[in-house]
């Protein structure tokens, strides 16, 4: 469980890490002034006391040393080496962050509202077992080769046809490429264009995997507050102008975990602005197809002319998340730098999943299983509203999705919250594990799409419960 | 097409690459004294006029500039964020590298010498429907559900008792992590434990996509040769005493190019050395059940008993190449970061995948498929050693593995035989591009298990003669 309390020792240890990760990652180098105590107090927006604290620690540790009053310095032949390879104790690397919601995820619970995950009963998967059939008929040799590093080219061509009918772009089967999940779309992405210190914009709160993987990356993370009516666009170009950011990663469309929607306007807006500024817009759009009563606005990329937008494409969540098919579409220059990383990585996903995913994806099912995931997905959710409504917790309703992002009162721990909620069998996301500043601690997401009807009803009751006997 | 050609065109373009290169990542930072000309010709082994040359264009791009006559210093405010994003420029990111290997292989050829891959006509294609069938009668929501991260507890289970029972070693399931393909594992492995200028040995030739990914890591590497009869000790010794590599990647059994194996005797000596200078062993084992006479020695990570190897074991190769399923055996505290790892590459490798090999491994074909393809595969060396037979190359007879590694005439240039042989349809693999050094250009790598008997026998007689022409 990652540790979530706002409280001095949480924050003392927190600048402890952040020093002590840059001078083993040498962005900070031997014998270099790190920033002053008031300097990295201002930046971290914490007590000096506490970076005092910090500081001081690190010097008995022996990572910086004080020179004629003038301020600390990185400490010469910190035994790395030795540290590193100490073979009973833990081997940490730098590179080497925490994916905190997998922590979360792995404690075993009845009532599963922690998982971002459609319950595998709403799934198709009886029909499966036909297009695997399908599969091996139509291509018996399928398990005996490798597909192209780029994907296969079947499946590339019909989704570039879907693409095509659907938003009428201008596109084609090369624009493509086949990724194992979004989650390996984003890592790519991480791994191709970010250099430790690199600045990226990204949401607040946000998708917490990817702040995982951005940080592991040694990205420097610079937040844009989303609302229920998007962003404040004049701090968005405010920020491309001062921090340059390389790239702004962002979940427009019922967004993970607010449910937020970004308008028409905006999105054009948004563009605009990453033309003028050179920003990379990496849109991630996992959940387009469930929405409630009407289909989102069209993505980001479709509003695109300059090729300053990738867009990460998953359907699997909704139709099969074990055979991890996602896709990535954007210009030639840049797809040519992330087929490179991918051939590096695993040098390219399986065919056969990929033709599986292309045989339902092409087949009439697939619309009739949308159909009934967006109701039975709406009516989930309207039993957890239902339960909640008893409290004075607040939210907004969400149009799409698959949770509730819900401020608690102030007075609420959520760390003990959380620990006395899996005592009695329930999990749920704590709002700083999506929150890249690690605040946001009187929010949640509570998913209302893994469990079903009777859990989420007796689930929710359970939860409020638990919350109500913190808050006497 | 690589370029391969040792003329001072490539030279000067590699020293200009390299340069830049640990510029652009900020290794070298702004205003830093570079290495001298001398100094850095003789860590390039090239001519101090190629450095010179080098050094002098790119203070005419205005990456360097010359002080006080005393040497190269790194230009500060290179504007590399308005490079970076020109988009009518391809992007080019210090951490992309080429995948040299994957290049060759794209070429459209009759005759594929380049592949070591199995001919997917000896591959059990027609019982694996029966498997998938099998599984999804066990496991109806097989496509419905995530593995967990370290993959599948029952195949891990399945895997360890045959580790057990084959090699008597203590183990349990988790020791193991599944990954997809072990080119997954060799990437994870340089993502967990590498940072940018950080020493691995590497045996020389040593498996392309290897270097690839342990340079695009920022990786020095250092390499130790090997021989039909084992590395030199003493070497290995001395550079683990001097350079501290974290860690040695290796390929002790049926190594991808040469065909060579380890001793039991070295393997020993190894770990020893392994454990007393504190370096990882990473024993890449992907040819182990592919012998024509003899079983090979056990893996080295059998001999371990200080946790210093990290095993990684690919079955797929000769079983289903399409599913892309490997395991990585190592100890507890390497494991857990490995772990973490891998849930920030994609969460886990997909369940159907991981099902299907299960239930074959598990069965009694897979003994009968072994001895098949072995025979197979003998046969087909012979045919590609006979039809050479004419020529005066020399190679040393593998006893396992899929690849002859072949010594040309120093006169025959190896670059115009190869585009040469794409033109007659023809493909292999320079020497140059399985030497971390970029040298070796008068050896090639001639892999016999992907064409059939008589494309070999065709192929090869036709490539003696495109190389007996280049030789007149």
């Amino acid at each position: 469980m990652s540790k979530v309390i706002q409280d001095g020792d949480y924050l003392f240890k927190k600048v402890y890490d952040y020093v002590l990760h840059r001078i083993e990652r040498k962005e900070w180098k031997e014998h270099e002034k790190i920033p002053s105590v008031r300097q990295l107090a201002s930046e971290m927006n914490v007590h000096r006391l506490t970076v005092l604290k910090a500081y001081q620690l690190l010097k008995q540790h022996d990572k910086v040393y004080v020179k004629d009053k003038t301020g600390y310095f990185v400490q010469s032949n910190v035994p790395k080496n030795l540290e590193y390879l100490d073979l009973d104790n833990p081997i940490v690397s730098a590179y080497v962050q925490k994916n905190h919601l997998s922590e979360i995820h792995q404690s075993p619970v009845s009532y599963h509202f922690s998982q971002a995950l459609i319950d595998p009963n709403l799934l198709p998967n009886h029909y499966f077992s036909d297009y695997v059939k399908k599969v091996f008929d139509l291509y018996p040799k399928v398990l005996a080769t490798y597909s192209t590093v780029q994907g296969d080219l079947e499946l590339r061509e019909t989704l570039t046809q879907y693409f095509i009918n659907q938003y009428k772009t201008h596109l084609n089967a090369d624009d493509l490429l086949i990724t194992s999940g979004s989650q390996q779309a984003i890592h790519l992405i991480a791994q191709t264009f970010i250099k430790p210190r690199d600045v990226v914009l990204f949401e607040r709160p946000s998708y917490s995997a990817a702040i995982d993987i951005f940080r592991a990356q040694g990205a420097q993370i610079v937040t844009v507050d989303i609302h229920p009516d998007g962003y404040d666009l004049k701090q968005v170009e405010l920020y491309m102008k001062q921090y340059k950011p390389l790239l702004f990663y962002l979940n427009p469309t019922f967004h993970n975990p607010t449910g937020y929607t970004i308008s028409v306007e905006q999105r054009k807006n948004l563009v605009e602005l990453a033309e003028q500024y050179r920003c990379l817009l990496i849109e991630d759009d996992a959940y387009h197809d469930i929405y409630f009563d009407h289909a989102p606005p069209s993505p980001i990329y479709t509003y695109d002319t300059a090729g300053t937008v990738i867009y990460i494409r998953s359907f699997c969540k909704y139709i099969s998340p074990g055979l991890r098919v996602a896709a990535v579409i954007c210009q030639p220059s840049l797809m040519n730098s992330l087929i490179t990383v991918k051939s590096l990585a695993d040098n390219g996903s399986p065919l056969l999943n990929q033709k599986i995913f292309l045989h339902y994806f092409s087949s009439l099912r697939l619309q009739q299983h949308l159909e009934k995931i967006r109701i039975a997905l709406q009516i989930r959710k309207e039993i957890m509203e239902e339960e909640l409504a008893v409290t004075d917790w607040k939210w907004t309703s969400p149009k799409g999705g698959l949770n509730l992002w819900v401020q608690l009162p102030d007075k609420l721990p959520t760390e003990l919250l959380l620990t006395k909620s899996i005592e009695e069998s329930i999990s749920f996301v704590p709002g700083q594990v999506c929150d890249p500043l690690k605040q946001l601690s009187s929010w949640i997401r509570l998913s209302y799409s893994y469990a079903n009807e009777k859990q989420l009803s007796e689930g929710v009751k359970r939860f409020v419960g638990v919350a109500q006997s913190l808050s006497k």
